[in-house]
């Protein structure tokens, strides 16, 4: 970014609003991955106007743009790996409009998830999808990731949510996609395209959200297994019982002793663990489904079963759930969580296998995830300063992508793909596949500025 | 299609699989819609290596073809308006593969609506979107049109429910979109864009549905209004009540006149009738619903409530809602059936505007359609002889589309686009949503061989 081009910016977004700053630029290099690469300079738009006007120079003069949410991302997507500028959205702020009857809220990029959910929690809704990091990521990143969370299995991700867009192209136009329509078949659902694309084929500038009513009965219970095996086959049973628990986690060996001392947290030494919730809109409806799946966990060997009968207990059944990953953070000066996702009945077949890959690499690690979707997190600790650890966690990532796709599985349920997963693209998705999304990515942004680098999908 | 080419298809499916003969000409000249135009030849293909061939050959000599479900399109999505071949998929009807383990079925895109209906309801399980032609309809056609039912409010269309496809593009070449997992976040969602793309990007040969547990508990009600806008003021109190009806219909007094003198239905002169089901896992939590509903409607001064107390009484209140359609139909010769949607609390505009339409044009109609996602069915009965009525009932649709639009609306909900509303894309899309269509369009298309004519996306 020279002084035309700095001049230029500036000129678009204010002096306030721009920066070249060191401080920033070094701030700026980082998502929540381990990749980083600093940008050129910053920007802070504040309007559709503005990211018009930025991304019709940039697309002019070549300047690869990075758009930003929270910067949560665990896969560098948020990484300006060619430098460039970052655009963070993050003072895109505005609910702009709550429509309870239409079932549907209209907001802008940089919202923050916990914002949403405070706004719409007076009129008992809510926004389904509850990524991890709720209370500090933005909608706008959900929407570009794709983004799910703990009640996948029941509720889906944000893609089931999105109703429509307005998104800047690469050279500067506004494109208004979907409906205001809780339902729609007409013409090509460039909607749903836009959802997952991470920032490759365009700029999002407002989001439309269906909501829907928060249900009012939840029950919560966990359950103890002496075998992984037995958790799974309890696991598969669930799903033919004929209910669908909005949560049903799995924790693996490592997660168990990881979280065994924590405070607050009690737990005999077991191979397996399953969290379950049940919900609906009366207490008989949660908890005729915590019956049924209680009775088929019983069938498959659960050598203990805990359900919580009050709130305050189902609190400290979650904080089994909820203690791992900072336990399991605490063992190495860093780690990489992946999101690795195969078919349901595939769980204990994944989980054994990651732990061989894994124990062949000597790296202590950990095991959770959603099994009600398929949906495992491995989280693999390791000193980023030891150049022979990082080439095992390489290695051992690798090959835990290969496995998963050998079962039939996805590279990422709910990360994306990034820099990180890139080059296994090809592992999962046919050359055909490959090619087309690549044409797309050509047709939506001929000259590469978007999100450069990332998904495998440039040149 | 000359000799030459005759010999090369019949080279790729065999005799009997192929016909130029006068009487198929003819029958595969029509769908469900008023629209007609000849095929030059009918295919029935019966796997996807012949598909492939069909493609490839199609493409070099620029022959138009018009993929092929059960032909119950409403738009004219079947009809062939640019001659070609007919692409019959009825023969590639096999139910693949059933996880309910992994709540996933796969199957070939001519399996009927019903039988994959009956192959699953033995697990308890079921694949949501019912559309009212269910009991021929096939799935393909379903996931063409991205078709929609009378269950929409609460669970969704057809394309919430497609985790993968298999396609043959335009050129011949096999793509493999998706994933077996219940969520992925990898790669664009090339799936959803093919949902509802109505076969003008590629031939569907294997599709993958996720699919849910059926509810064994179900309520149902009427209620009846002496005013439309109490009605409509009742859907939107049923939206703020904070639970969602699994069905929830309204009949203008035009439909209720209609069925008032059909057999086994006893009504009395009002102006609206709102049709409410409300389901679970048990009956407390379908019953809980259904007397929030009704406390809610009672408060917007409905004069008469009827909740069934068994299935009999059940199918008594559906019997309303079902007769609607044919009773209607016996008014005149011939009707237009749209699916107009808006966002819910528009119900009641669009309602009477479309009653002053109609009623400038002097034609009979009924209004009905599913409330609880804003998408409705104005049938407009007309003569197709007489071209007077023909005209009017064009300017009717119209001016109705035009009004939907103006009312934040779609032309479609649930029918799609086909011929019958190409003219009329500008009124919901923006000039740069167009353009980007017709883009990917003449990406996966370059030549224009795959329904052509349709969607206005051509060129």
């Amino acid at each position: 970014v020279n002084e035309t081009f700095k001049r230029a910016l500036i000129g678009i977004v204010g002096e306030a609003n721009f920066s070249d700053d060191i401080l920033d630029r070094v701030c700026y290099a980082y998502d929540a991955s381990d990749h980083a690469h600093r940008p050129e300079a910053a920007l802070w738009p504040v309007s559709r106007e503005q990211i018009t006007q930025i991304l019709a120079f940039s697309s002019e003069h070549r300047i690869p743009v990075t758009p930003r949410g929270a910067g949560t991302s665990l896969t560098g997507a948020a990484v300006p790996v060619h430098g460039g500028v970052i655009l963070d959205l993050c003072l895109m702020n505005q609910i702009l409009d709550i429509r309870i009857a239409d079932r549907r809220v209209v907001l802008q990029p940089g919202v923050i998830y916990a914002d949403l959910e405070r706004a719409l929690a007076p009129h008992g809704f809510f926004f389904p999808p509850d990524p991890a990091s709720s209370s500090v990521c933005t909608i706008g990143g959900n929407v570009a990731t794709n983004a799910g969370g703990i009640r996948g299995a029941k509720y889906g991700v944000t893609r089931d949510y999105v109703l429509g867009l307005e998104v800047v192209l690469a050279d500067g136009r506004v494109m208004r996609t979907g409906s205001y329509c809780i339902k729609s078949s007409s013409g090509y659902d460039l909607t749903r395209l836009l959802v997952g694309s991470e920032g490759t084929l365009g700029v999002i500038t407002e989001i439309l959200l269906r909501i829907q009513p928060r249900p009012t009965a939840v029950q919560t219970g966990l359950a103890l297994f002496d075998s992984l095996q037995d958790a799974g086959q309890g696991v598969i049973a669930i799903m033919h019982s004929g209910v669908v628990p909005s949560v049903l986690e799995i924790l693996d060996e490592r997660s168990i002793q990881v979280v065994r001392g924590e405070n607050g947290v009690s737990l005999p030494e077991v191979k397996a663990i399953l969290l379950v919730e049940t919900d609906g809109f009366t207490e008989t409806e949660a908890s005729f489904q915590m019956e049924k799946v209680i009775e088929v966990l019983k069938k498959h060997r659960a050598v203990e079963i805990r359900v919580a009968r009050s709130p305050q207990e189902a609190e400290a059944l979650w904080r089994v759930r909820r203690s791992i990953g900072s336990a399991a953070a605490r063992l190495r000066p860093s780690n990489v969580s992946e999101d690795v996702t195969v078919p349901i009945s595939r769980i204990t077949d994944l989980l054994a296998g990651i732990a061989a890959i894994v124990g062949r690499h000597d790296l202590p690690f950990v095991v959770f995830g959603h099994a009600g979707d398929g949906n495992l997190h491995p989280r693999i600790m390791y000193d980023p300063a030891d150049p022979d650890q990082t080439r095992r966690v390489q290695h051992a990532v690798g090959e835990i992508f290969r496995l998963t796709c050998d079962l039939g599985g996805t590279l990422t349920g709910e990360h994306g793909i990034g820099l990180a997963k890139a080059p296994y693209m090809g592992y999962e998705h046919d050359p055909v596949e490959m090619e087309m999304m690549r044409a797309i990515k050509r047709l939506f942004d001929p000259h590469h500025i978007l999100n450069r680098g990332k998904m495998a999908l440039d040149g």
